[in-house]
């Protein structure tokens, strides 16, 4: 082990010990953090609890030429926490299960945990737990979320109903976009460039927004973008037995005149990690233009026939063809 | 993808309606299931929450050339269910995350599920959730698994003191030896061979025993062995703050007269997934010496001094060298 020095970290031991001087000695209602078979925590009378975990894996979600450890590790949290959002909840705990490869080094991991621990601490988020490992393979992380909510404040993606309004929060397509400057490898000079960078690298997930919308019950259904409007959309749609009619100019493109093609990165690029949800008509009015700076935006209606159609700024219906990411989709592109 | 044919899941959509027709409709707390951006769920007044999430990656915890998938399915949730056990909790939920490698068909995939999904039947756990990915890479899979467990009643690795007896179920080594013995690829005729390699491929989380020490209140640390008594004794050892001492004549070794490091095996040997836990002198006679058909063995006394001696059977004490399972220290093999 002394060959390897400083590179990484010399037991599992060690990390977790490195872990938890990192971790907050007390948190709320946690009654057993790391270093147990298990974490043990109280459930505040009046909360329901709500669960998700997301993978993020080297050369699907990340790579490790392209993109800095710190943001990998800001988006393996952000992915779960924006699950949480999606359903009104308040992320409270989280579990890490993460692969290393042999190649990793420690200067890696510790900034890939220091990108996640920023992003806890922004949100009140304990790690609570995880698991470790090193294989031959690529690095891959596992995220579990805990979160809670009120009681019968929960918000599915089930609850859309036919004339209900489909909102969006935020520019959709500016992740797509700043994978795209990122791969290209140019310098980004433009702040709208930056912006988009930003959001690739370091998305926000909606957690106050998704609580407000909850807490009042404006929302009908709620998800978060993750695989693109287009097919969570959808999804949305599927599970609510319900369609869509979706107005081409009023979805929030990115602003930047020089990508031609804007429209499809905000209907089809996924990661952006914003809030689709749905409110009835009567309700509309109590939906804010702005959530703090993250603009809310009517972008369709849902309808009881089944489908997707665009209205184009012409007037023309055009049925909206599912390309947003589906992992499995992917072995026939082989 | 007409060309894969039936050999793999079409879509995650389609991955996703399998698992859901194979999930039990109505679940007792479980507001929302499998399908939506969370899972949603209740805690019964009176019961704490055990979370904890474990890794299953091809190459380190099994192989698709040794392992039958049903066993991959089964060993993967095992080892969570065993953490919830090792708290004195019954398990309730579990989240799983896969990924895939594009080679994997779905034959395997239908059969990693229906082993996971017989244990999970076996102790009445749903899955509830989880997150699907196809990688260039290894399979692997991260199973969370969620428990109850009555308030106060969850019990820690720290809370061993000097005096206690040391306790073990089982027979330890019984899963590496059927490791051994799954290697080398001999036809296995004799009964006890045969218990070795059910006892690798298909280990019984001790939930009931756990839930039987935690209600009675007769354990005073507890914890599940999955590295190996060497390592796992210690990390118990470490988290109390105290030593132990261990009778090598005791200790539960598999019963094969031609298996020559027998001793080896039960101190070192990992994955027997069997409980390791304390019980004050004054509470050792209610320890049963059987719960159902394991046996529990008392193998050695918790001690101030810090470290761990076997006594041999002629007297002599030597200092027990840990050579459990550290998945870091792999690092150093290469």
């Amino acid at each position: 082990m002394t060959s390897m020095g400083n590179r990484t970290f010399h037991s599992e031991a060690d990390l977790i010990a490195w872990l938890r001087r990192r971790t907050p000695r007390r948190v709320p209602d946690l009654l057993v953090g790391i270093g147990d078979d298990a974490a043990l925590l109280k459930v505040p009378p009046g909360q329901e609890l709500l669960l998700t975990t997301d993978m993020s894996i080297e050369t699907v979600h990340f790579t490790t030429t392209s993109h800095p450890p710190r943001a990998v590790g800001h988006r393996a949290l952000a992915r779960s926490l924006s699950d949480v959002a999606a359903m009104g909840g308040i992320p409270r705990y989280a579990l890490i299960s993460l692969a290393l490869s042999r190649a990793t080094e420690r200067t890696w991991l510790e900034d890939f945990f220091n990108g996640l621990f920023a992003l806890a601490r922004q949100f009140r988020v304990a790690v609570i737990g995880g698991d470790t490992a090193v294989s031959g393979g690529k690095i891959s992380a596992d995220v579990v979320a805990v979160g809670t909510v009120h009681r019968n404040q929960a918000l599915r993606r089930s609850g859309a109903q036919p004339g209900d309004r489909i909102f969006v929060s935020g520019r959709l397509g500016m992740a797509a976009l700043g994978l795209r400057l990122l791969l290209e490898r140019r310098r980004i000079r433009k702040p709208l460039d930056r912006a988009a960078l930003r959001a690739h690298l370091f998305p926000q997930p909606q957690c106050a927004l998704g609580r407000f919308l909850a807490a009042r019950r404006l929302a009908s259904a709620m998800m978060d973008l993750s695989d693109g409007l287009s097919i969570d959309l959808r999804r949305l749609c599927d599970a609510s037995r319900v369609g869509a009619t979706l107005f081409g100019d009023r979805i929030p493109i990115p602003p930047l005149p020089h990508v031609e093609d804007a429209l499809d990165l905000a209907l089809h690029g996924g990661e952006d990690y914003q809030l689709l949800f749905t409110v009835p008509a009567a309700k509309c009015s109590k939906v804010p233009h702005h959530f703090g700076r993250v603009p809310l935006c009517c972008i369709g209606e849902i309808r009881s026939k089944r489908g997707m159609d665009l209205i184009t700024s012409e007037g023309q219906a055009l049925p909206v063809v599912n390309r947003g990411y589906d992992h499995f989709a992917r072995i026939s592109h082989l």
